[in-house]
């Protein structure tokens, strides 16, 4: 098993519709490649719980099992502890969110929060709005539930709010079931989308009356620039997920989700049905991991070394990648997307990449439509620096035989008509 | 918050069709009623986790910690650790069940299998067929699938194998998508399956073509009588569902699922759609928790503690309710059945239980159809032996007043002709 490849078997022809739909996740079925410890994994957007302290969490167990005593080995109510969501309120509100205890859910990673979400809204056919290129694991959540989902273009300064308006335009009031964004640090893209956009798409989204879902899971990884309130700041209609897997570890699996209350009604009929409630152990020890300061620490050094990651990607791709190529600039998160000239295919370099050592992710995984082909997301969250420039530059070898091919035919005038340009593939 | 109830509001009408039919759990809803001191719970199906040891939890941690270091923070592939898959497939093999730990995945809780399977089978309009009463979160969670339940009637045998043959008939092959059984002290009704019905159950699957589920929570929990072999030892293609929860603790949301490989590969794109990835954390654990002999004491001790409160709650309804109520004998797991005469409805006896310090779950939680009225669902798992006496001396006497009138009646002839006797409510 370990990869989700389907088989056929006996049963076809008995499964549910919705299934036909379901992608596995290339970002998944890579992360057994990327565990060859001659690999330098530019793929997985796994945080580096190395530097979380283990001491600190067997500690965090201990006092949960000492103070919370039997309730934290027991059932507990499906919208999660009261003092874990407390916990969430001081999170929010030091993000500049106001908001209390009864306006949370506690989740399984904020994975879970986009089911949900999908399970409670979507019927098959309903319009998706979302960021193309988008998080691959949404993609996925809503995919079960078979809606259409309708990508909106990007550029530096984040989503296109003006392609966003001529899109609602099109699709008239409440014409879609959800605008879902990540407005910091985008996954794949790395862009941040600016205060001026933010306030724009809220107004839009009241203008043709339709729910925003700001997905938040970096909103505190910045590694340079000042802080930009959330939407859910500027909206207390938005509906927010959040997650403890980049401020603790990905392995408690925990999250949250903020939306207004009869929003967030339904949400927890739908967890009950999905898994009765969350981990009251998971959250207890997380509970207490987030008593005092010590996390603050952690989360400092990890925003320190995630940011000289990050620096390293930078320099490297300006060292090894020819004109032709382009990237974003992240302030924060974890990811970097690069675009090469339209005609090239990443999916196709990929087994060369892992052959020469090296993983990412071919961009088309991240469109619901096999657009962005020619691009890949490399995350560098997780090697070290010379990791990181050692496997920029196994990258670039990788690709300039098939660039100079490209040079080659654009230099005889070869390049076909039907060039696949795409506006906001963040060329 | 809390309970889940919901609120109209001004996105009515923009959630999915499922929705509609997705309950709340009154199971759920009275966890909190439940948790004031003076009130004996004789409602939720709560394992006794004040007898698991604390130390061995934060032992098990710390071992976690120290040899699966960073992978226990780690996101993890969607099946779940080998490891804890390991420990499984040991399980599995003490209950007759031989399979590898590529026939698994680790699930939240079997409540998570319950959902993925309906969510890779179920389209609206499908037929399940299951045991009637049966276990209120498969209902929660298959209703979001929106299938059709057809329940078959039990007896103190189990699910009555002839009654299900006619419903096979009436549908025809492939005419369910499957078959849903609890075979060990059914939840809600406390019987198990005999042998020979397990032998008959499973050849008529095979006539008709339908896959069969076995949700085995309470296997290990058998206070008289021998071990009987699990449907999956005796077909290989039979769905399995186990749990961490009654051997372990449910705050570690672990369960299991066993299934033939090609469904076994749907349920994990959909599993990783639902959540990504179960806790690395809440497996290491476990598998630290479950390594030794410790955990064995500490069931022997769990088994021992629901036998004598099992027998608590039989030798009560024996002494305080009269002829005219009847219950099961429950040979394991956590539940009695009790049926009250055909005109009484125990939803409208549940305020005043309560306001007499006992609570209880209606009959009727565990029917798609309303039906069940006149039944309750005991639980002796949580409760001491002097309490659980206390607490049926308590609900007998809540009832007796309707009894008595119900008498009344009777005796004046006065019973009406529309008696809603059901053929198989356990009376």
């Amino acid at each position: 098993m370990g990869s989700a490849r389907v088989i056929f078997d006996r049963w076809d022809g008995r499964y549910a519709a919705r299934m036909a739909g379901v992608r596995s996740s290339a970002v998944r079925d890579l992360f057994a490649a990327a565990s060859r410890p001659d690999v330098i994994s530019l793929s997985g957007g796994m945080p580096d719980v190395r530097r979380v302290p283990h001491e600190a969490v067997t500690r965090a167990t201990r006092d949960a099992m000492r103070h919370d005593g039997p309730s934290a080995l027991q059932y507990g109510g499906s919208e999660g502890r009261y003092a874990l969501r407390e916990t969430i309120v001081g999170l929010m509100g030091e993000s500049g969110v106001r908001l209390g205890p009864d306006d949370i859910i506690v989740t399984a990673g904020a994975q879970q929060g986009l089911d949900l979400l999908a399970r409670v809204f979507l019927d098959p056919g309903d319009v998706v709005i979302a960021e193309g290129p988008t998080y691959v694991g949404a993609l996925q959540a809503f995919s079960v539930y078979q809606p259409d989902i309708h990508c909106i273009p990007m550029d530096e300064d984040g989503m296109r709010v003006d392609l966003l308006e001529e899109e609602l335009r099109r699709l008239g009031p409440k014409g879609a079931k959800f605008i879902y964004t990540i407005p910091n640090f985008q996954n794949p893209a790395g862009v941040t989308l600016v205060p001026e956009r933010r306030r724009r798409l809220l107004e839009l989204a009241r203008e043709y009356d339709i729910p925003v879902v700001e997905d938040d899971p970096y909103g505190r990884l910045r590694y340079e620039g000042g802080h930009i309130l959330p939407l859910r700041a500027l909206d207390p209609d938005v509906i927010y997920l959040g997650t403890f897997s980049k401020i603790l570890a990905p392995g408690l699996r925990l999250g949250w989700m903020s939306a207004p209350k009869p929003i967030l009604a339904r949400v927890l009929l739908a967890k009950q049905a999905a898994d009765l409630c969350g981990s009251a152990f998971s959250q207890s020890v997380a509970e207490h991991y987030m008593t005092g300061t010590g996390w603050r620490r952690v989360l400092a050094d990890l925003t320190a070394t995630y940011g000289a990651r990050r620096d390293a990607m930078l320099a490297a791709l300006g060292e090894f990648f020819p004109d032709d190529v382009t990237w974003t600039h992240p302030e924060g998160g974890f990811f970097v997307w690069v675009t090469l000239p339209a005609h090239l295919d990443t999916k196709a370099l990929l087994a060369e990449a892992v052959e020469h050592g090296v993983t990412f992710v071919p961009g088309s995984d991240f469109f619901p439509d096999g657009r962005g082909a020619n691009c890949m997301r490399l995350a560098f969250c997780y090697e070290s620096p010379e990791q990181i420039t050692e496997g920029v530059r196994r990258l670039a070898e990788v690709c300039e035989d098939k660039l100079e091919l490209y040079r080659a035919f654009v230099a005889a005038g070869a390049v076909p008509a039907a060039a696949r340009v795409e506006e906001g593939v963040l060329r």
